[in-house]
């Protein structure tokens, strides 16, 4: 079969980011630590996050937003305003966070760009996502940038229709075995799974380990090769 | 000349969204008002929105974001916790409010569905702009609909070349003068203003009435028959 095109996700994919949303966990629970142990708060966090997701989409505003939801659940509104101020400051720090690429990343996209188009498919905070690309420098590589609001089989479906030939010549590689691996596969694309050091709750799903379009990486120095040998 | 591609802005053009935004405003201000009276609200708020752009980008959760940052800087961190989560319910009913759309947009659009391209180019929350067209009822007359982070000169060439026959053969619609008319007039575009009853400050700018390729209409509904007569 001939692959003409490989999507690729971005966070924790080409660069990290769940470690930045664990850093802004780690201060959070410092900053409500008189009000409630690190389980209550992260599993109060993980809640209101889980509600809003449906209204907020993903990203650093509403993960803020959450934050901020959760400390005034949790303190019965007594919480002081130097929380909220401090939950504000971590959410901008976020936004305004140093973009650092994974090891391998420039040498295989390098590799990659000459011989298939690549598309960057993405969710989060459309900003936030275009600013973390141009500081990756990584932007040139890529023929086309998608910003998703959710990463499904319909989403993939356009993506490779629209910047490819079709779901059939295209790979996605990813970190989330729920976004990345199991709907572009749903929608005749192939996927593969290259794991990051640790994944956010809400992207965690079984492997389709017998599925015949699906591979397993190490990490994304491994892609390139494997793409050639599926030729 | 001949007109391929309409690009039409969404919020205050095809549906009612600054008038939402006011109410929030009003609601603000009542929360507020044993601490500043409405000007002094409105003019920190503003400079709240400004200073944070850069970072959070347009929408409604940016717009929360800085609700709550106005109010914790407006009460010297003496704001009570129900102002807070009024605010944080204030940014969700927004997020949820029900989508009207402005008189005659509806024919507007089927008039010209069937002889031009239809390309929706709007900014704010991704996943807030693609629920409003889906409650807009709108969706299906749409060739493409491209939510971006800024609307400028790049963004109109990239859109209209993308899913157009270029610049050169687009008109973009829109009520606001600064978003919508002059880059893309500067991208090579027509533009086309259609005023709303209020304009959020941010978006406001001269027009430009001597350029050839500007039109300036009252309402939607003199769209189709303007797009005619530059046939």
């Amino acid at each position: 079969m001939t692959i003409t095109t490989v999507g690729l996700d971005a966070d924790d994919t080409l660069w990290h980011n769940e470690t930045i949303f664990r850093l802004t966990h780690d201060r959070f629970v410092d900053l409500l630590a008189d009000h409630a142990d690190r389980d209550t708060l992260e599993a109060r966090l993980a809640e209101t996050e889980a509600r809003n997701l449906r209204l907020y989409g993903y990203g650093v505003k509403g993960f803020t937003l959450s934050m901020i939801e959760t400390a005034m659940d949790l303190t019965g509104g007594e919480a002081p305003a130097s929380v909220v101020r401090e939950i504000l400051a971590a959410g901008r720090d976020m936004l305004g966070h140093p973009v650092e690429t994974l090891p391998g990343v420039d040498e295989a996209l390098a590799a990659l760009s000459g011989r298939y188009r690549l598309i960057l498919v993405t969710k989060g905070d459309l900003l936030d996502q275009e600013r973390k690309l141009a500081a990756s420098g990584l932007g040139d590589l890529f023929a086309a940038v998608e910003i998703v609001s959710e990463k499904d089989r319909a989403s993939y479906e356009r993506v490779f229709t629209r910047h490819g030939t079709g779901p059939e010549q295209a790979v996605m590689a990813g970190n989330s075995m729920k976004s990345d691996v199991l709907p572009a596969l749903a929608a005749g694309a192939w996927a593969v799974h290259i794991p990051y050091a640790i994944t956010w709750a809400h992207e965690l799903a079984d492997a389709p380990l017998d599925h015949p379009r699906y591979g397993a990486l190490a990490t994304i120095e491994e892609l390139p090769g494997w793409l050639s040998r599926q030729a």
